[in-house]
């Protein structure tokens, strides 16, 4: 194939299987002549798509699976008898180095899980997360972890801050990005001590490869008041999934504010261009897609209801990353964080239990 | 004084004291003709902002001090020193009957500390909990809790169903209210097993004051897929404030794209009737104010900076409270819920750790 960067497709997973990834693989085919792509699943599925695009010609080699691991599988089951699947084949294209990451829009628990078995963790990491691109009134910023796990010690709320780092570096071009912990502004409010020791640590550990800017609260997360926040699974989750949802609500008050009269009808009319542009801001199909981080390998998770556009731009989010050796960068930042927890030059503050459980 | 309904109000809290507490009071004087107002603070800045308005004229009794808790007070200093403050005696008001609700915008933290010391606990609630009132494109939700704790238990969880309950009930009159547990859609995913203990818990028991729903996720809040949302303070308060930042952010985004060209400016000219109304949507200042559940008495905290017409509802909010007996119904439905539990009749899952800490 000419691309000299191999993207592993999971062409069966999402709501539309092949009928999305192989044209929104075109899509990102247009915009990196780079890459090209390894896709597994249903060959009788994929291949009168690619071959109904020029522009994939030549650009495609695909495996051939029936096997795929259903958008409600539990996690276990994708384990036990997932081996085969279109997902399982694309992580394995990447732990043997042939793809240089994995992109599937298949169920999340199923590709972490797989990740999870599949790749082995980076330097001494406990636990991966996944990090999701926050469109914010300055840029855009990283939030991890968004669902990984729930809860999270110190320990690993620092890892999160490195990984989120590294990730900002590659996919903002930023030397040293700027990392806030997310925590809730009450004053000595009980709990959270995880959230506490984390904040002395990245407070008085030096040498770190990132800008550490102390606490942030809910709302400076859309004003971008730092590149990435870092908070444990369980609130992060909720706090993406919230934001979506008050975006999609304030979208469903706006159309009905501008056909609430003939005049304000007309006036929309009017702004339609405005309308437009705020309309792209708000689609969520531009940043699609969760990162994995802490495994060595990228996989790419993108929304299982997404169309071509929005799967075009979880590829275009793998590129981004592999292209910048995000996984090898990681790899150094981890292994000298960690080296320096084990000869005691930096020493965290004690490990307490996790946030959230 | 004529009003049947005492309102306590701490007029030194907040960022503008009684130059913002005042006038709110005024307001909703206007829309409650029963009530009256017991103003606690520094006569000297209270008496002439009372005298110059006629709406207030014999609805006002002012107990003087000078003593005030500082925005930036620790919750410990506000116990230690805080005895005889306007928060104190306001919240002190409310124990002793002669006030039907205490409203006050000073620091959060403080007055939750005092209204943990000074009323106490209903039935055999082991934490309060902080209410906020969520607009959603269908009414109006409540999400608790928004910050009094971090973490709960399941059984604290449950605690929290019915306190939310109670006030939906309130609030919105209605009968059964339906309420959902807030949680992560990533099935099989470790950790929140207090979630899960809760939601077992409410799934299976039976005479239960209201409409148990089961599991929400963030982006159901906004759509008002049910009436209350119970989740642990750490992700509620994150949850909140993510929800406010989005709405700033993309209000900042529509300005943005009304301005951008002389064509949308003139068609959001004649759409400002639907931009009015969206902006009445949208304004934080409508549901202004946490209400404190789970001691004998009601406290609402109002915005620290907010303005007249905010400070105003949160008064109404507090008015609403009171007169619909919330407490007495919040302490007959916990004692329900608690003797329910030691007789064994329904017996709730094993306890486990905090979902935060």
């Amino acid at each position: 194939m000419p691309g000299s960067l191999i993207i592993a497709l999971d062409a069966m997973g999402g709501d539309f299987g092949p009928e999305v990834v192989v044209p929104g693989a075109s899509i990102s085919a247009i915009r990196h002549p780079q890459i090209s792509f390894l896709m597994f699943g249903d060959e009788a599925r994929i291949r009168p798509l690619v071959e109904k695009d020029p522009k994939l010609a030549g650009r495609v080699e695909i495996v051939h699976t029936t096997q795929t691991i259903a958008m409600d599988a539990k996690p276990s089951q994708a384990i036990r008898r997932g081996k085969g699947s279109s997902m399982w084949l694309a992580l394995e294209a990447v732990r043997e180095g042939r793809a240089a990451v994995a992109v599937s829009a298949g169920n999340t628990g199923a590709l972490m899980a797989l990740y999870r078995l599949l790749l082995k963790p980076l330097g001494d990491i406990e636990r991966p997360a996944i990090a999701a691109i926050w469109p914010t009134v300055r840029a855009e910023s990283l939030v991890l972890d968004v669902g990984a796990n729930i809860g999270a010690t110190s320990r690993q709320l620092c890892d999160f801050a490195l990984m989120g780092a590294g990730m900002a570096r590659a996919l903002f071009h930023l030397e040293r990005p700027t990392v806030g912990l997310l925590n809730v502004g009450v004053e000595e409010i009980k709990g959270a001590e995880e959230v506490k020791e984390a904040h002395l640590w990245l407070k008085g550990a030096s040498g770190l490869p990132f800008e550490y800017a102390g606490y942030v609260e809910g709302d400076d997360i859309g004003q971008g008041k730092v590149d990435v926040v870092v908070v444990e699974g369980f609130a992060g989750n909720i706090a993406l999934k919230t934001a979506e949802g008050t975006a999609r609500q304030i979208g469903t008050w706006l159309r009905e504010a501008m056909t609430g009269s003939v005049l304000s009808k007309f006036g929309a009319l009017l702004a339609q261009g405005g309308f437009r542009a705020l309309k792209r801001k708000m689609d969520p199909r531009r940043v699609n897609g969760g990162t994995f981080l802490g495994h060595n390998g990228l996989a790419i998770k993108s929304h299982g209801g997404t169309d071509a556009l929005g799967f075009a731009s979880a590829i275009d989010l793998g590129y981004d990353m592999a292209s910048h050796g995000l996984v090898e960068r990681l790899r150094a930042d981890l292994d000298a964080f960690h080296g320096a927890l084990r000869t005691g030059v930096d020493q965290p503050p004690e490990a307490g239990g996790a946030v959230g459980n």
